[in-house]
């Protein structure tokens, strides 16, 4: 019997190292040819599979393949879609259905967040109730890192470092400007519901630099803020804020909402530095200067983190090996064994302990005023940014790499969904 | 006779490479213990000066110093501060000599942009109307690009670097991302009056990326930008647009002004990105996200370009050798003499051609169109981002180094300006 085929896809908000998932995911199905027949690539995630838009990965070369360990966002195109629930409307999965049919699609690896582990946990579970055997296996990426079960989420420590790094940089900056200029800088960053990237910035701290954060998990108080922020400006001549996208007011609502929504009815953030930076000027009168990084974070493939790239290649290579055990509806996982010297295991994770659950920060990450990290959060982060994993230059521009995304022919109609 | 003493200091917005001509400046004097006595840095550029906070740059050891050509920002603070003119009002420069005199400098050189030439030059021309000899030479610097003679200006390649990378790692991302969710990537970019930042968005263009430019030079169309992002949207499915905070509309008044003016009656600019973004969605609906690099981008020594560093580095040792050579009121300069490969001379300048004097970006760099580059401006910039020019890391984070900044004893009552 000629080996079951695979379906791989990418989906949410792209990474600096999700390629580097896809990467692990690829090179291990091909060194099982006997238990892996072609590896399909969804284009644009779960679209490519509801569009039967199948990517044949086996026309790329090994080195090209190798080329999406350093190459950021999503080769194959990433989405935001959430699948109806199998138990209630079965449309979408009639589809999935036939179109695994149709590729004879044995094998589902399923690259994304909290979001994309439910639709990953939904295609084992409509393999469950239709009786087509699928088994699905969950590639955890998310830099917001709050998936549960897992120590930390790839993508995440990448953009911690480019948060450490851009936080210390920015700083040193306002430093040497305060004296006849700038005194604030103003430095917003992502993280919609937890502060674990905003809590990155802290680590320029270590540096003797005074950083104020706004955490989501801190209701914002105004008063006391501008405070701590005039008292660093007396005592260093300067103040740099490293403020959440997530910075929220006691009432709940975002200090910047721009009104819109996402696919999921997550409002769409932005701007939550300029008003930060406003309100500390017609309050206190200090000169500022803010920046948004926004996608530039999960970007940053420059500057990645070589822990990250390599738990995230990792991470894609367990994947394809708990489908070759045999495993359904799971999700290879961090367990961390040692903070200093770091050490840590790929374990499993159920997935549905994973799909929409979110993890948020511990509360003792928070040093006591809200306005920092703790030597806990300082311990559990500093790990997770070790090491700098360069993509090759070639004429002063990174190697990155885009891949043909050769379709297969389609079997099926068109669908509407 | 025992040998003057030198004063350095850096003045204006500091860059990632400022402190790699200071490096060359202190390790160039030291070279000539017959020639040159002590280095006084000047704590926050002129400021230092006319208060008398001199920084004894002789206690900090060579291998410091070493340090600082990998170590952004300004290692003895900056200013912004526009002297008086020496032939009407001779407050600033009464003091500035009586400094001068109690301290026995010689040599004065000083590290900055147009206006920081100003103010060099006008230390020269106070030399010389007063009769007290003082070798005044300027060492470029700015990463606005627009110092007039030299090709390019010190702190200008690592945020072409910069912006380049981002732009490309960011295109990427909206790429992945447009079958479903984001569609405009809108990055904001500093160049307050000329587009020579913007520009090096143009060499992510090269990566076959929609990438619209909306430089300072061509007055805001907005019909004809709308047209042209939604035609990128239809035939790529995203855009990237770059904007230049120095984008203005055909009355000359800046897309985004926060009302604010510097010490030189320069507007203070920021938030283009979101405007330009909201109209985009407001006009044709599509789904945005937007990035304010703002400081992370001249500071980003992370990402530094080896050609910049070394041209800093070289234009410090150069400012030395040029004040031993008896020269005065002048500025080494970079002489490009071939592009590909590339190759360039240190040539010389006179401070008077070079004060008050902005380069505007040749308007045959930009297309046609005026929304990206031309191969000549391509030309002209890739030489300037070549070459990855890494600090070291330790744990994780770059090893930017801090100084002492010890002050020397004062001798003179304090200075009320």
């Amino acid at each position: 019997m000629a080996p079951k085929n695979a379906f791989y896809a990418q989906s949410g908000g792209v990474t600096a190292v999700i390629n580097a998932s896809a990467c692990g995911v690829i090179e291990t199905a091909r060194q099982y040819p006997d238990k892996i027949g072609t590896l399909y690539a969804g284009l644009n995630g779960i679209v490519g599979a509801l569009n039967e838009e199948l990517i044949d990965t086996s026309t790329e070369p090994d080195k090209t393949i190798s080329q999406l360990r350093h190459t950021p966002s999503g080769a194959f195109g990433s989405c935001r879609l959430k699948l109806s629930d199998p138990d209630t409307d079965r449309k979408d999965f009639d589809r999935l259905l036939a179109v695994f049919k149709a590729h004879d699609i044995g094998y589902f690896f399923y690259n994304g967040g909290g979001d994309s582990a439910d639709t990953c946990f939904k295609v084992a579970r409509m393999s469950e109730l239709m009786g087509y055997p699928v088994q699905a296996v969950h590639v955890p990426k998310t830099i917001d890192n709050d998936l549960p079960i897992t120590d930390n989420c790839p993508g995440f420590g990448s953009v911690a470092k480019y948060v450490a790094i851009s936080t210390l940089e920015a700083s040193l900056d306002v430093r040497a400007m305060s004296r006849t200029s700038t005194r604030i800088f103003v430095f917003e960053v992502m993280g919609r519901h937890a502060g674990w990237i905003a809590a990155a910035g802290g680590l320029a701290a270590d540096y003797g630099l005074p950083v104020v954060i706004l955490f989501p998990e801190i209701p914002f108080d105004e008063k006391a803020f501008l405070d701590r922020v005039d008292a660093n400006v007396k005592q260093f001549g300067f103040c740099s804020i490293v403020v959440s996208e997530g910075c929220r007011y006691p009432d709940g609502t975002f200090i910047s909402d721009q009104g819109a929504k996402d696919a999921f009815g997550h409002a769409h953030l932005g701007g939550a530095a300029p008003i930060i930076a406003n309100m500390i000027r017609s309050r206190l009168g200090h000169p500022f200067h803010w920046a948004v990084a926004n996608y530039l974070q999960r970007a940053a493939r420059h500057i990645a983190s070589a822990v990250d790239v390599k738990q995230a290649y990792e991470l894609g290579c367990a994947a394809v090996n708990l489908a070759l055990a045999g495993r359904n509806s799971v999700m290879p996982a961090i367990d961390r064994t040692a903070d200093a010297p770091y050490a840590y295991r790929i374990g499993t994770a159920e997935l549905k302990d994973v799909a929409n659950v979110e993890k948020v920060m511990p509360l003792h990450f928070i040093s006591e005023d809200g306005y920092g990290i703790t030597e806990s959060c300082r311990r559990y982060l500093l790990p997770l940014i070790q090491g700098e994993d360069y993509p090759p230059y070639t004429s002063g521009m990174p190697t990155y790499v885009t891949l043909k995304n050769t379709l297969v022919k389609q079997k099926l109609p068109p669908f509407a969904r």
